[in-house]
């Protein structure tokens, strides 16, 4: 082939990430080989032994240049200089299309499995935060605009509820992963009845892909990866912003820790938060990860072509910046700051809790819910017009602004106003689900039992893939010694 | 607001499909309200009965103009025209931003629902097609060349296959679609004691979205249904080329049905795949809603932010997308006619069977896989010279090309070769997951099966979601009676 | 065809936006065809006539059902109702092909024409505002953080330099798609001699797309469109996020009139910026657009495939977006308040002349760059320690970290500190391209000029269409009288 | 800074290509600094010389870890190793801000070029080609069914025309991007009056890119270069899709080079597309570069932010895989074989030249369009029925279905029939624009000279650049002696 045409159309570059999978395929379909009688104990020995040789001295032992087709072909050649013709018979009842295919499943699900132990690490932290700051203040925006007293507590619980169905899309995407392909040859199967069920067991897999057509043509594993990672990433750019924007001398609510934002030499007072930067700009780059995938599968017709190869790149880019950036968030939650007097001095201008004054009219002095708006709407203006929080606004000019709407003479007590508009008795009352250290804390013990079962969840399918690699490799160093 | 700006910012076109699902809100609200005691019951009956008569009149009664912000101002308008005073009352301990939210899922479930009826009708119909066309021989192509023979009830059962993990992904969808964000308000619940569980009940959801700040916040159980209509089309995709491509002259595999294809009247022997091209096109702007929806949602700072309503338009278009485009394919795999004499001829001419001829010689001459592919390689090269097909070529050529690799001398039988080669013959000896009709006569009894048990988890869901809404509309009209 | 089939793949929704331009290449054909000897004089103006009279009427008068292909054959179907035999006539020598090719175009540059017509405007405004601001204080942010006073003159002549890019992209999109395409058939041209070019002037095109292969086949002209639009959102979305942020009660730096935000009845103080929300979004869904049309362009091969068709309604829809986002952010920056005395507030109790006072030291005594750097950072550290400004350092406290970094003992003056780092004087300094009262009033009469340039640039093609158009209907209703 | 942080935000990878502009921006940069007496010529020299050093022993010399921030830290540590304090000097008066940016453009400007002259090689390429099949048969498709005739000429000047739109679009990417933003600072310029005009002129830019806030902030030069590259790539996936198509067994239209397809030992006789596969894949990998860009500058606030370091390696890679691909279809397309005999078995077989015989019915017989439609339709059905060709039928035929349609007693002659059905009549027959030999080379002779002005439009950019930086560097080399 041309070498431009050769290099131009390589895998090899991306196929680093797949050298240790392609071997312990090759082990898999060797034992498989030599069950059928396709290949006698001694060419299995000898295979397995220099194949073992070559995954212990690395991927960079192969030299290959990039114009080699790819990694099956370049441990091949490798094989074929140690022992000539018998590397042929790695081939035998086995097409690239299949190999390659396997070899991306292996390589995904651990991939998978880092990216869900680092999302369950960072939801342990983010639980912690939760339960530690369950009745620490916060405001809640609308249009970024203040809406309610909230607690931290009550804010981080939502990343965590958020991010747990995040976990929930990469387990699936792992189940959908797990299975396996080998065995399907270039998509028919082959005439060498090698024990699908057999190859499948041993690399660990859950089951298998079954249809073989199905199985040399499918990338969904992939799409379903870097949905999951997009998922996340949407996630973690939603608490970047927050960080980015409290973190604004005019927010100031949350202070980063000098160890992990940028500054300059001569303004050391700012702290430009450039880790939540690139998070957010990394959400962007994994939106286009996502969306190159699903460009390169739409109308491709069934079978094996060339264009599945760029599928892979883009979805391991997905999963690898997820993972890095959850990582780094969980650092960043973890150093994180809260200015809890900044925030009491926020709520103490503003007037997010002129809902409570209506829901306290309407409770206790039967006053219609619309009124009661209205009512607090007229004295909000007033309190604007000159200069005071709602709590300290006069109770007879309250009173005063009932009347006019409601022609009801009532009183209103300025301890009644005082205590109703108190930003830790408004949280108190809050409901289900809402804001009170009471449902905080509820939910936190809640959570850590889901967070757990979750836990459990993962491990189950990490000591499969790890026992499994392990079994293979001590069913091959038996053979081989 | 200036006009301009409201007709801009206005959801009143989209909220069209909200409409009913905002009346049932009101409802489950409503009574809940009144088991607080925040209503009387001469005002539930009084709102319920004007609600229940404006959902029989429909969402035109609103006579609403494009700059009224929404539907639920709307509907609030209406009845306040009607009762005046106590149509407030409706928003007491509600937001727009749980109602939006309570809304957007009860009628996504819906939508839901009708896709997944439509995919699994899809998979009966591929179903029995594959299981008449378990025999029936067929071309595997790799980079649309020809590589192997299979049959029609192989290629299908693919298909079969890939769309039932994309109908798992829309069960995901559903799943964490039919969840509660009710009394969350407008971020932090409320001080009124709304039960939460209580209008989850009443709506048929299967649990709540606890954490308020999520409820209002989140928009994944969109991103998710999105995913699930991307998924679906990248796989009709997928068919529709294969259905562009086999139906053109040069292949002419398939032929459309008169009434699915355009023609001119000028060249009537035309078909025009214009189904499938129009599916091809969708699945094109199904990528661009999906971008679209995670675009808008990255980096939005946490609570409600007015973006989120631009996200709903285009998550229910994927979904409508899917589902016709699942139900007009429905109807061209129906009517899809498979030309058996086209692909014998196509196959008696190629060289797909080569890969049969190698395997042959290792199994029956033990000869090296690698040489048993050398050697194949040279006779196809001697039979083009000699515009044979493989089948056809003199056993003596090929006995030299055996001597000439291996040394080895070693007599071919013309029947052995014309045997080995028959396609029938080919397929038979495929392995799990194979085109042969042992294999797919399996398969297709096994997929009967699986496809009974997602029958069953479908209408679970369904069942409850139409009991509930049957349920709630029985205690209304008991309650207005 | 069938009825869903129809549905599924029929435009007439879409081919509203059509409907006068369709009548218009009409027009130019039949006079065309004429011109030939293919129609006589009396049926020209018998078919002229009629299809001005449906020009007139409407196109609710073709009362078409939705299974109707496209509005073509509407249109034809209305004539031949008429007219009987004759109607038929107006296919000679045309395809669909190319006549929805030359309608589209027709449509777009009109479309253009509108969107550059408002951004013209928009320009006007930023102007005019940047030059009523060119001293007011602003504030520089990099990372959202304090960098360096500006002025607004600065910050808005930075929107018209952006958005005078985006209008030279939308005058390329209007140039590529001025172009006829009529005459090209189906892909082929015809055997009638048609001209083109006589067509291409009666419809005040300015060239042909000559190519009659690519002329169908071909949409960039809608992906350079979609394109413009894309690129004009983008930077109306960073407007509309600065308008989010500085609104909020933490920035307050921008307020927004109240007819262009939203409030509650309840927090009467709160102005939600709904419409800068909206545009952020809407921005999210043109790139999701210009993805669609991407990827149904994708590896359609050459020739007319149906899924062109789909291309038309994302590209429509982008520039319709643009277009009534950049009329709604004029609306927005017009009514748009500057708190200066916030501006000021926050620039006093900040460090972001720290960079001035090093380039002093630099000048005046003769610091080395990056020891000013390092005596400033020290400085302003002490300085926040005391929690005093800068500005309001002891002059002592200076001298001594001047000596402590180079060993060097000076004298500095408190009055020497005050004028260096008043912000006038900062901006004073600033050089070419900078913030500075005299450099903006310079920028802003060279953009006066350049304005007026763009301006007749635009007219001049507006020019051309209108009197083309008018010209074209001249020459129809002297035909017909 | 945290080291997993560091990392995480470094930007040293990417900026291996940006090393040599960085020098060339520093040279410049000092060279302004010396003529403001801001450094002295004994600095001035030592810095230059050590700059030059460094270029020549290139950026592994840095032996940069890659938690270093950026190749300008990188850069300025290693000066200061060798010159300690003076090293400093090179950032008065400026901003990694404006630097990164001045980078970016003298970086992206030389891809553009090469960009533009690898597209001008295969416009060359394609030209040639199409004079040489001026008359070479080819088919013109529609939903990839025969529409008609055309010739391979007529082909290829769609694809030339397509890609000189494409390269119009490049030369507008690059006169975007050559502009200088240097001088800028953080974004307001600053208090040392350096010469911007002066070192844009150092720098071969075209003008500055003036206003410095716009200057920092806009990252447009990317996504227009993205842009061009994209639009590149939707014509070269076009190009790939018909030859991926053409190429198979079915169509036997092309036949591709060995050296430019891959192909299997087994089946020495399938030449499969890779190289077009590919091709198509990395289109799909652009729209999502392209994406990419897009949703990282959506709602970006103005000033720099971090995101905007994200952006570059997205639009590099888009030209980078765009330059890359033209190149290897451009030897695709000089090794492209036409399977001539097999374009006149499919043309003899089919209905593609029915409308020329509709054509000649109203030409020849006066007959209407739309009759002369309906008899060549009834006519083709006969004929298939009958398995013949159009131009075999029998002329008593085509009579009688002349009189069925309309009344009227023709005679048809059998020799006017073919000669009227003969291609090469028919493509001579054709208008404007049209596939016919005569209107192919004319197109050719014109597009002769289009090209040399457009050669002559990339060379005028190409010597400015290249000027000017051997001048830059014969004024440092000069200073440096």
């Amino acid at each position: 082939m041309d070498k431009d045409a050769a290099e131009y159309t390589s895998s090899l570059i991306f196929d680093r990430n797949l050298f240790e999978y392609d071997i312990m395929t090759d082990f898999a379909h060797l034992i498989a080989l030599n069950e059928c009688g396709l290949i006698s104990n001694t060419e299995l020995k000898k295979l397995l032994s220099l194949l073992l040789q070559l995954y212990r001295e690395g991927f960079n032992k192969l030299e290959a240049s990039y114009d080699v087709e790819d990694v099956h072909i370049a441990i091949e050649g490798w094989l074929a200089e140690k022992v000539g013709n018998i590397a042929g018979k790695l081939q035998t009842a086995r097409s690239r299309n299949d190999q390659v295919a396997t070899d991306l499943r292996l390589a995904m699900r651990e991939k998978l499995l880092e990216l869900l132990d680092s999302l369950l690490s960072f939801e342990r932290t983010i639980l912690t935060f939760a339960e530690r700051s369950s009745s620490k203040l916060a405001i809640g925006f609308t249009h970024l605009q203040h809406a309610s007293p909230i607690t931290f507590g009550h804010y981080f619980l939502a990343y965590f509820d958020m991010l747990l169905r995040d976990l929930n899309r990469a387990i699936s995407a792992f189940d959908v992963t797990n299975r396996s392909p080998l065995g399907s040859g270039a998509l028919a199967t082959s005439s060498f009845r090698i024990n699908r069920k057999k190859t499948a067991e041993l690399l660990g897999f859950d089951s298998l892909v079954e249809n073989s057509l199905d199985a040399v043509s499918s990338r969904d594993f992939l799409l379903d990866s870097s949905y999951a990672s997009l998922s996340i990433m949407l996630t973690l750019s939603k608490l970047a912003e927050d960080i980015i924007i409290y973190s604004t001398t005019e927010f100031s609510i949350f202070e980063l820790p000098d160890s992990l934002s940028s500054t300059s030499s001569i303004m050391p007072q700012k702290k430009n938060p450039d880790v939540a930067e690139i998070v957010r700009a990394r959400t962007g780059m994994v939106v286009g990860e996502f969306t190159s995938i699903a460009s390169i599968l739409k109308a491709l017709p069934i079978g094996y072509n060339r264009d599945l190869q760029e599928v892979s790149v883009h979805s391991f880019q997905s999963v690898r910046t997820a993972t890095e950036s959850i990582r780094i968030m969980n650092k960043v939650v973890k150093g994180l700051k809260i200015n809890e007097e900044r925030v009491r001095e926020i709520l103490s201008d503003g007037f997010s809790n002129a809902t409570d004054l209506a829901e306290g009219l309407v409770k206790d002095y039967n006053i219609n819910f619309r009124d009661a708006h209205r009512i607090v709407g007229k004295t909000v203006k007033l309190a604007i017009e000159r200069k005071k929080a709602l709590v300290d606004i006069d109770p007879k000019v309250l009173e005063g602004v009932i009347f006019e709407v409601t022609g009801r003479k009532v009183k209103v007590d300025k301890k009644y106003i005082v205590q109703l508009l108190n930003a830790e008795r408004v949280l108190y009352e809050r409901g289900t689900g809402g804001p009170s250290e009471r449902e905080v804390k509820r939910m936190v013990d809640e959570r850590k039992e889901n967070l757990k079962r979750v836990e459990e969840e993962v491990k189950r399918r990490k000591s499969r893939v790890d026992e499994s690699k392990k079994n293979l490799f001590d069913i091959v160093k038996k053979i081989v010694r």
